[in-house]
């Protein structure tokens, strides 16, 4: 199950250039590549003629020519030019999916062109934000998951998490008895827990120079449909900042994470990192690069761990836990969005989440 | 299809320690570890919370903890700890399997567990048995092979393959014309070849120093619901024990074989043989278990040469010959089993085979 | 989709020897052999006993024992020896497939044998034709495709492809703007391209020693059901031979390729040339198969990303263009004779093309 009309990263932006890339997105095969003033573009990646993908071809100008009967496209998939034939069939075209580069992304719109809403993208600002400074991740290489894009959503509403699978670099103690806070916005939900004088996060005290064995320690998400998570993680020496306080007076995290459905079953993740420590120290952006991709091999070892049993097990039982609040919260955003895009009315009561031990989700 | 009310070799009792181990028993994901104590536990191999295999986690104290959320599972499967959490819902319990360990061997009762039953375990009681010489199969390692189960119980009970996939080791002149006795029992079929005045077992004759051109041979296989298989397999000097007599007294091997099924199409072959000859001795062992697995892996080759075909062309006409009564027979009470279990009367006449030219069926 | 009441190649001669070869045509498991006088033999290739593949048997004799409990058919596929059985079931047979072998290639008839009609072979006596000479297909080793047979016939008949897929060796300037002549006949379909004062074939001219830059080209194909394809090029100095002239008086390739079935999805390409120039030279021989051959693997990546495309998007919309008049008719000529096959009244206008913007189909 996909959802449509919604904001997709499809690359990084260092990953386009002017040779074709393909890359199958939402279970559909899309093409990439930059016209020769340097605009990103995303087609269809097949001839209308005789499904050769594009890809196969090269590019032309700002356009593709097909490898197999050399039909060329322009940059909006309208084909222009047929070998052999001067008159062009109206329904000559291939699909061209609109395009955002922001945030050294390349955001896809996977629905209706005319339903096109930039309001929907996550408000990622912070990766150009010259008071911190950003490693993108992974290389600018896609990550490949062999797992549905949803796992990656439950993995981030739910940072518990990183007590079990990341022990010494993100887990630490005290984090399990402060519960979380969960609200439903708009176009995500939204979840924190604030814990007072823990271990702070090992990796970002070692990076930052920290030396206090207490902190105060604060995890948010902000995950916003259909898979943008906006993470909000770092700790201060205790009671320095509180609560309420400007978080960027402590050692703070903004992890900017995304997964791509490639098919219901496989996945690309994109990542950004922005800190406000250690600014500009390159051997400090280094290592963090290498930690956080251990850091997600482990998330991905897990996502993959679940996907095995989905598959093998589609309607095993589970249950909800505390923790599970936010999860089950965007779960049933995906479902409400899933059911507007099939036009069907949403059974708001039938899809509600049982009742949770000691969960609330609010707003 | 499977049969679920039956005891399956889940695994040698020397592949499972404190680590956990998984495998695939019946469709259904399995987790085998040990207790403090050293009994063996065999849980579902997966987290009630968010699908993780539970043998992703790591073994604590005599349970189980998730590698995802920290959930601990007891050695009943119930679960005793959810990190953050002060109180466990009911629900929150994962399937166990009830496990015997005997004759070196990890039992595991697939079905309701309220309908376990001892008696359905086969005889193996050879494998403790102080005369023999017991070599267990494999090293210890589960044997996996790409072919449904029942292709294992059909390759047992019509031992004249030999002749044809065994040349040399397992083969022999005279078999041929030696027809099979065929007893129905109660959990099973038996099935008897006496052979005299014929070529002895190749492999037994040269491990046991028997010089002699001919003897008299047996070849017997009790193949028990669903797959378990006792052969009685030797010869003696001509006339020298007779058809009724003291097997004993000549060269005689039991051979215990299982398959147990992973899915539909792949299962793992574990086994034991027991001699009464070259007792204790160490070379002749070794030699043996080499030569047991090369013959095990032409039995492989043919099964899952079987499979293939089995899987391109599933309704393809096949025939019956005349040592196939004892196979027939067995496929009928697989048969016979699975309508049992899906409530179905037994329609033992539809599901009857045809009848074979000279073939019988006692008991 | 198959057709069955036709010949395909399922071998090259040279494949054949007193060995088995296993190979699967058309969804079924085919075994070939050569009797002990060298004729070739295509039985189906599983035992009717237990599904034992044969060729994992040997040859014994004219015919074939089964590996697994010694059945041995005769080259007719009839059972003639049951070891330990006087009596064989008159069911105790496999399928046999009618052969002709030549042209060095193996022909079988999958369909009804009753209905075998030799007047359906191609006509490729070129192929031992003393006044050509003729270079085998990849060293007479079937050439395996990951694609559906059907991609080879629209390949083959639509040769505008050399511009863009074999640029430098097939391809050349001035063949877009001379249109393609398409004429039905009774069991295929002919497309002829001629283009006059154009660049030479580059392999050709090369091989051949043509120095000119200008020539007359030809391009046609005979496509006749349910995959052969009769390729006549060349070219001549300008003028020399002329439309209907002897084009025996310029440089000459008849190639002659067909695409055996596999699966849906797979196929097996065999192919010989036919040159009138060069003839027995052996350097220009060995140049002239390493360089079809890439040219092929060209071929079989274009194929091959179209099958991709194909399974990925089995409902996407295409276009036909001018070049397709010859590939939609022969699609439409598979689809009537599969309708035949199954019974079923031909739908004519319902499965015509869409009329075709300078396109023609006549005869």
């Amino acid at each position: 199950m996909f959802l449509r009309n919604y904001w997709y990263v499809g690359a990084y932006a260092a990953e386009i250039g002017e040779q074709p890339l393909a890359r199958t997105i939402l279970g559909e095969p899309v093409l990439f590549y930059r016209t020769s003033d340097g605009r990103a573009v995303a087609l269809e990646d097949r001839c209308c003629h005789r499904n050769l993908p594009l890809s196969m071809g090269a590019r032309e100008g700002d356009g593709i020519r097909c490898g197999y009967h050399g039909l060329k496209f322009d940059s909006t998939g309208r084909c222009i030019e047929i070998p052999g034939q001067a008159q062009i069939p109206p329904d000559a075209k291939v699909r061209t999916y609109p395009v955002i580069e922001r945030w050294n992304f390349i955001w896809l719109w996977m629905g209706d062109p005319a339903e096109r809403d930039e309001s929907l993208l996550p408000e990622w600002q912070c990766i150009d934000d010259p008071k911190l400074t950003t490693t993108m991740g992974n290389g600018c290489q896609a990550l490949p998951m062999k797992c549905n894009w949803q796992l990656n959503n439950d993995n981030l509403l739910d940072l518990i998490h990183v007590v079990y699978v990341h022990p010494g670099t993100l887990g630490g103690a005290g984090l399990d008895n402060n519960p979380v806070t969960t609200k439903r916005l708009g176009k995500g939900v939204h979840m924190m827990r604030w814990s007072a004088h823990v271990e702070p996060v090992p990796l970002l005290a070692k990076l930052a120079g920290f030396n206090g064995a207490l902190s105060d320690r604060w995890q948010a998400t902000l995950c916003e449909l259909p898979s943008h998570c906006t993470i909000d993680a770092g700790f201060s020496a205790p009671d320095a900042v509180g609560r309420d306080g400007d978080r960027d007076q402590g050692v703070r995290l903004r992890a900017l994470i995304t997964a791509t459905p490639e098919t219901d079953t496989t996945s690309f993740m994109f990542y950004a990192q922005c800190r406000n420590f250690a600014l500009g120290n390159e051997e400090v952006s280094k290592r963090f690069i290498q930690q956080i991709r251990a850091i997600f091999d482990q998330d991905i070892g897990v996502m993959e761990g679940q996907q095995r049993i989905n598959s093998m097990l589609p309607n095993a039982p589970t249950i909800e836990i505390r923790c599970d609040v936010p999860v089950v919260a965007m779960r049933r955003l995906v479902m409400e969005a899933a059911a507007r895009e099939r036009g069907e009315p949403i059974a708001a009561r039938a899809t509600a989440p049982r009742p949770i031990e000691a969960g609330r989700v609010a707003g």
